[in-house]
């Protein structure tokens, strides 16, 4: 009894709210937040981050939830804000460990549903669509939905209600006063939790860098319908992101109002506008969608085909027209390829080489000015501050630069450098009404995923590959008697992208003999252990490739007896 | 007699000037132009480029100059046009093969020296340095440089006289009416040359994309002056292009001014600025430029640090200054890092990260607008057109869309499209004074260069790193008796890069069984080729691994006999 009468003395003067991104900082990807009150837990997103480029075969990075497992008890729900990859991409995975009910809005239910069924996990999968304005109860947590406008359908901000005040986590978001499907922002609902009082808001960084605003959705709109109109004679190849079903939208008006037929290519793009379809999110008028194969019946120039491969994704249907590699649709001089977006940073190589594959081909390529981004620039991070009022602020979605210069606005705005966090993934950022800090840290990471392999590829998997990926490989094995530890066969030598093994006979021949030479050597000395034995061959060898070509291969040795 | 009589006859009917382009098409570097008239055979320039994504381990990519060495005796010599890696980077490697004499203005030369020195080739290379407007003869060419602007020092364009006429090879240039050192771009003479007829023109296409002027490079230093003005209290780290003497000029101008030490830093651009002190194209006031271990005597605000790194190279001074790898500086809150620089396509995320690095120590960052161009826009592209007034046009120095952005603007003064020429590299372009066209291909082709090897890495060990980085390397080793043929020892499985072994024990233990089993089979059924028992053993594990991991690691069997 006393105990508990004290526990709870305790509490109501120590309970903080605890706010622990476990990715999402440092990189744009991998978005996941907890929030955390006494015994209640929820998760805001589970996304997964693309492999850097040092991160050879992996396929996908997604966040490392040990603490969510090590607190287990605690978590009420996955509550996600919209359906990109960043933000969902990981909750096959995490679902494994971590089954919760996951809450969302409609389009973006339907994405994580496409996900589940692929990893088989519909079943075991508690799901609850919400409506925008609706709020759910997760233990200490109540949780609202809130309308915003993001370059995919039905994006929700939310509002979430701690014993200890409102936090408000945007989302990605923009401001678009005219959005081509559903309303604008609900900017109202923003002020009104303003007017209530907010602790803390989360706000997304992506364009803190850029000054001004993010146009509408609908601007890129009008750009359709100049670029159809001023490319009455060729075919029209638009390639934009899959998930950007007002995109889409806005070719198909265009098409519609041209009289042009429209083809859907890539699975991505095919899966998510089904999704759309069916849940109402686009619409599509009759006879204008065709298949891929219906092509040939129509002239050229009274078609559209809409494709995945904007970002010169080596396996999207662009890059396979542009490589000649796709079965049904090759790219020529009567065809016009429009760029519906912009390189994400770390793209433009890629998407340069498709741009010059498609202009040797004959097409005309147009590539700029066909987009608009779906994040706030300064002034509408600007307008969500001055609308919420928070107490804290806590910049996230970006990278460092991108947090610092949302630092910088929030300074503008008047904040203090004690009133705005620039978190790490792992810091636990401790409120309650009248303070807040960082109290701690928690275990984050990047889990590699490759193939059917969760984690199992580590840092040391990853090291070897690249050493491997960038002098090859040696191997050398040879046979020692079982009885009198005499050589008896070998050590034979064979290499992998290292040298070219027919030009390279000699030195090959060579380092046999300096292999051999040291078996001998260790053996006539009496060393018969096989670790010291390896270790020598390795160093002769790497030290007579390193003078013969100036490189290091792997050097790979196995013993055997007979 | 009639036998020469004929030839000559036919020589005079029949001669052409043949321009052929070895590399710098369909890509930016490896610049290198055959011109060749009869028995007289120049080339200009002779570069390198750097490894694509995929060339796993490479240092660097040259030419296949297999034409020149199968026309060594027409070879009069290589005229440079300027220093850059992309234009005389491959000049050690090709000399050992061609080696004839190079013509270079002042510090063009300076910097190949520099580099033939480092590759003992001093002594066997005839080198001479030309002066602007003057004339070489080489065969049946005679060669004139003239003057232009670039982001190096000692630009060249070149007059080529043939006795077909004259083509005109810009060289990389910029239009610069206020260059920092020397004169600007030498606009008279190519009004001459225009007057008196010039018969194609092989300009710079880098830009091409861009409307309007490249502003002039002194326009950097009113900004260098702006910046020091507004950072009186902080270290300055200013990145730059090591090889951008006229850049490096303008720093130490505002650090004289505003009264800082200056350090250099970095290797290439100690060197170069070296080489630029010796030859006079660089006027440092005495008492500025300290070394580095003489920061600790000056208060951090009097002081600049010219560094390299500009483009998030990872072994530069500006990567290791970021990831606290430097051994003589420190970042911190007190510095103010300026990119003096744009990201050449590519590096984007290489620099991104260096400046998330940069801010994570505290330092400020500035990193745009404060560069300048050292190639033309649109519109100094149309004025060298203007003076000029080639017959042909011969867009060069450009990927493929760069290429086609040119022709644009040949299309737009008044070229037809069989006045002007894409060609690709080993194109051989055949002209004289009446007509011009592709006549025919000789070999070019990519060759990497790996340590000390040139050449001998190449499809096939490419392949091999890709694959290896990919999914890593099983290998199986299992030794066989000499005179029955049974297995007497393995087969020891070791892999690298492909799962972390202390983990997957189980699997590789049941993949040595399952190796044990194909080997056993097929000694059974009285098979003992060593093909294919490697091929089968290959197979089997192969598709183990797959349906376990989904991956697909080479496999290599090496079978020893006792």
């Amino acid at each position: 009894m006393s105990k508990e009468k004290t526990t709870s003395k305790a509490q109501a003067s120590k309970s903080k709210l605890k706010i622990i991104p476990l990715g999402g900082l440092e990189q744009i990807g991998m978005n996941i937040t907890v929030f955390e009150y006494e015994d209640s837990i929820i998760v805001v997103d589970c996304g997964m981050a693309f492999p850097t480029e040092d991160m050879y075969g992996i396929d996908c990075v997604i966040p490392d939830t040990t603490y969510l497992r090590n607190n287990l008890d605690k978590v009420k729900g996955f509550v996600i804000t919209h359906g990109h990859e960043d933000h969902i991409g990981a909750l096959p995975y995490v679902l494994r460990d971590i089954n919760v009910p996951i809450y969302a809005t409609r389009l973006t239910m339907g994405i994580i549903e496409n996900k589940l069924t692929e990893h088989g996990m519909m079943e075991t999968t508690e799901r609850h669509v919400v409506k925008f304005g609706q709020t759910v109860n997760l233990g200490a947590f109540r949780v609202e939905f809130i309308k915003t406008n993001h370059s995919i359908v039905d994006a929700a901000a939310l509002a979430i209600y701690s014993p200890v005040g409102i936090v408000v986590h945007t989302g990605d978001f923009k401001v678009d006063y005219t959005p081509v499907f559903g309303d604008a922002i609900d900017l109202q609902r923003f002020a009104e939790l303003g007017r209530k009082g907010v602790l803390a808001l989360l706000c997304d960084s992506t364009n803190a860098e850029r000054p001004g605003y993010t146009p509408s959705e609908k601007t890129v709109g009008q750009t359709f319908d100049i670029l159809f109109q001023e490319h009455k004679d060729t075919r029209l190849i638009i390639a934009t992101f899959a998930s950007n079903v007002d995109r889409v939208q806005q070719i198909i008006n265009s098409a519609y109002k041209f009289g042009r037929k429209v083809v859907i290519e890539g699975r991505s793009m095919v899966q998510i506008i089904n999704i759309a379809q069916e849940l109402g999110c686009i619409s599509i008028p009759e006879n204008t969608l065709i298949d891929i194969d219906e092509l040939k019946n129509y002239p050229e120039e009274k078609t559209v085909i809409i494709t995945t491969g904007s970002q010169g994704e080596s396996m999207a249907a662009l890059s396979r027209m542009a490589e000649s590699q796709h079965r049904k649709i090759r790219i020529g001089p009567g065809d016009t390829v429009i760029f519906s977006s912009n390189p994400i940073p770390g793209n433009e190589k890629a998407v340069t080489n498709i741009i010059n594959l498609l202009l040797m081909k004959g097409a005309d390529v147009i590539s700029s000015d066909v987009h608009a981004s779906g994040h706030p620039c300064q002034e509408e991070i600007k307008l969500i501050y001055t609308l919420v009022q928070p107490k804290y602020s806590v910049p996230v979605h970006g990278e460092f630069k991108h947090l610092t210069a949302h630092r910088k606005i929030a300074k503008m705005l008047g904040y203090d450098d004690d009133h705005i966090f620039i978190l790490q993934s792992g810091d636990v950022l401790s409120l309650d009404e009248n303070s807040a800090s960082v109290t701690g840290r928690v275990q984050v990471g990047d889990i590699m995923v490759d193939g059917l392999g969760v984690g199992d590829v580590g840092n040391v998997v990853l090291r070897d590959r690249q050493h491997l990926a960038e002098d090859g490989v040696v191997f050398v094995s040879f046979v020692l008697d079982q009885y009198m530890g005499d050589l008896v066969a070998g050590p034979e030598l064979t290499s992998r992208g290292f040298v070219y093994m027919k030009e390279a006979d000699d030195m090959m021949v060579e380092a046999q003999a300096q292999a051999r030479d040291t078996i001998e050597a260790d053996l006539g000395k009496g060393i018969s252990d096989w670790t010291r034995l390896k270790s020598d061959v390795r160093d002769a060898l790497s030290d007579y490739f390193w003078k013969k070509t100036k490189r290091r291969p792997m050097i790979i040795t196995t013993i055997m007896e007979a």
